[in-house]
C-alpha cells in the first residue's frame, strides 16, 4: 500500500483537484481511492477529469452508470471498487431490490459468458452490424 | 465446436425451449447460443428459465438490465456475448449514443478496477455497510 | 502472429522437444501451440517440460486434470485453449454428456462467484483452515 | 456488504430454502453466501435450485464438480469461494496430495492460457469440431 | 461491430484527433481502434488524449510502457490490443528475444497469480507498506 | 488456507529449495508464498526453478520483468501479487514516480482492452504478422 494523502499535507496540485471533487459532489469527504492516487498527481488528475466526464449525466442518467459501474467491478472482483460504486449507486437512488436485480443480472451474464466461450459458440450474421 | 441444434432436428424437450423462446421473444429467431446449450437439454431449460425471469422487468427495466449485460461482456472479452446482447440492447431502445456512453463507462470502470487493486487502495469505512 | 516453426525446419533443440511431445504423446502430430512456442526454445523447452509434470497421472487422473483445464480455460474465454484441451479430454474420455455437465458447472460457478464478489461475502470462519 | 440474513428472522419464503439446504446437506450449517443472498429471495432460490441441479451427480461425480468449482474460482481469484468449495471438495473426499495437483493444473493451464493468447495461435483444423 | 469512420467521412471534431494522432506518431496511417472510437467523439478525444500523456517518456522509457501495455493485454485475452501493442513494441525496439521473454514473464506471471489466489497466501508484514 | 511451513519443520526436499531461495536472493527471508507452496513439494520446486529462469537477466533487465510482473497482478487482482512484486520492484530500483507510470500505463490498457472489445474493433491487416 502507498500513503494516504490527506488534504492538509497535499501540495497545491492536489489540493486542487481534491476541491473539485468536494465541489462537484457537494460534500467534504473525499474517498481513499483518491488519496492513494494524490501520490501521481497526474494520474489523479487525469483520472477524476475523465470519471467527471464520463459520469456526467448524457444519454444515460447518473444512476445507470453507477450500475454499470458495480457490474463491471462485480465481474472484476474488485473489492473497493464494488464497495464505492455501490455506496455511489445508493446515494443516486438505487434501492435493496434494484441491486439485487443489478447482482442477478451480473450474475447471470458471467455465466452465460463462460458458456459461450466454452461452446466457441459463432456469431449469428444479424448480430455482425450493430449500427 | 459442438453442432448447432436446428428446430426440426430438436427432440421434443428442446423444441418446448426453443417454442418457448420465439413465444417470449415474439420472433421466429433463434440464435446460436441456444442451439449450442441444446447439446445438452438440462442446461438448457436451466440457463433459458433463469434468463428469462432474470431479465423480466423488475425493479430495473428491460433495457438497463441488457447495458448491464453488455457491460459484463465486454469486460470479460466475450465476443459471442457483446455482439448478441448489444444488438438485444439496440432492440430494446438502445441508441448510438447510448452505446458509445456504456463503453465509456465500461472502459472508465476497468481502469479504475486496476487502479484501486494496484494501489490496494483500503476501503473506507463508511463504505462497509451497503444496506 | 509469429511463425509457425514446422519439424523440418526447427533446430536441434526445438526438434528434440518435438521429438519427445510425439513420444509422449504417442502420435506424430505437433499442435499449433508448440510451433508458435518454438519461437523461443527456452520457453518451448520449460513449458512442455512442467506441462508433462503436472498433467501426468498422480492424485488426479489424466482425464480430471484435462476437465480442470478446460474449466480454466472457458473462465479465461481462451479460445485456443478451450478447442485443444476439450480435444484432449475426448481423447482420454470425455463423452457428450460429460462435457455437458463440465460446461454446466463452469457457467454456474463464474455466476456465484461473482455474487460472491458482488455482495462481498464475508469467509465463514470455519471454511478458514483448509488442511 | 448487505446484512447476512439467520434463519430466525428470515421470512417463510427464505426459511423454505435454508430448510432445503439444511436437508440436502444434512447439516444444519447455512454458510454466509446463502445468508447474503437471502436479501433477494428470488435470486436466493433460483440460486440454490440451479446449484443443486448442476452439482448432483451424474456423467461427472460430485467431488469431480467441486474441484472444477476450485479451478474457476482460483482463476477469478474469489476468496470467498475459493475457500468455501474447497471446504467442500474436502468434505467430499478431496486429499492434500489431490489440492495440491489441482492447484499445478491450475497454476500451469493459467500460465499457457496467456501464453497462447499472447502468441496468437491460430486453432489447429483437427480441434474445430469437438463432437 | 461498428462502422469504422474513415478520414473522408468524417466530421471535423474527429479529424482534429487524427490529425493530430498522425503528427505524434508521424505516419499517415490511423488504426481500427480509434476509426471505430470514432463513433463517440468524445470518447475518442478523451482517450486519445489520455494515452498520449501516459505513453510519453517519463521516469519510464516508451518501449518498456508498451511491454506493459502487451503484458496487459495478454493477460486479459483482448486479441485487438496484443497485436496492437505488440506491432508498437516492436516499432520502438522489441526484437523478438525481448517478446519471448515478455510472453515467459506474463505466463509465470499469471500461473503464480492463481496459485496465490488458490493458496489463499496471506501478504507477509514486510509487503505491507510500499512507498 | 494451508500451513505455512517454516525452514525449520521443512523436510529435506523443502530446505534444499528454500536454501536455494535463500542464496539466489541473498536473504534469509523465505516469503509466505513458497511457504505454502511447500505443502505441495513438487510444485515448490518447479515453479521455483521456473521463476528462477524467467526472471535473470536477458533480453530484458530484471527489474523491467518485475514491473511486468506488477502489471500482470493489478490486472488480476490479485492482492499478494501486486504487494510481493511491487517490493520486489521497488528492490530492484522501482522509484515512487515509476511505480505511478507503471499504473497508469496499466489503468490505460485495461480501459482501452474493454474499449476493444465492447467496439468489436478488427485486426488491421498490417498487425497481423509479428515477427
Amino acid at each position: 500500500m502507498v500513503p494516504l494523502i490527506e488534504y492538509e499535507e497535499a501540495s497545491p496540485e492536489v489540493r486542487s483537484v481534491y476541491d473539485d471533487i468536494r465541489a462537484t459532489r457537494n460534500t467534504p469527504f473525499i474517498n481513499n481511492f483518491w488519496k492513494a492516487l494524490a501520490n501521481d498527481p497526474p494520474t489523479l488528475r487525469r483520472t477524476w477529469e475523465s470519471l467527471k466526464a464520463v459520469m456526467a449525466p448524457g444519454a444515460l442518467d447518473p444512476l445507470t452508470k453507477e450500475l454499470l459501474y458495480v457490474a463491471v467491478s462485480a465481474t472484476n472482483g474488485c473489492g473497493y471498487c464494488i464497495a464505492s460504486h455501490a455506496a455511489a449507486a445508493k446515494a443516486k437512488g438505487m434501492t435493496q431490490a434494484m441491486f439485487g436485480e443489478l447482482m442477478a443480472v451480473v450474475g447471470m451474464a458471467n455465466e452465460t459468458n463462460s458458456l459461450a466461450n466454452g461452446y466457441r459458440v459463432p456469431i449469428d450474421e444479424k448480430f455482425e452490424t450493430l449500427f
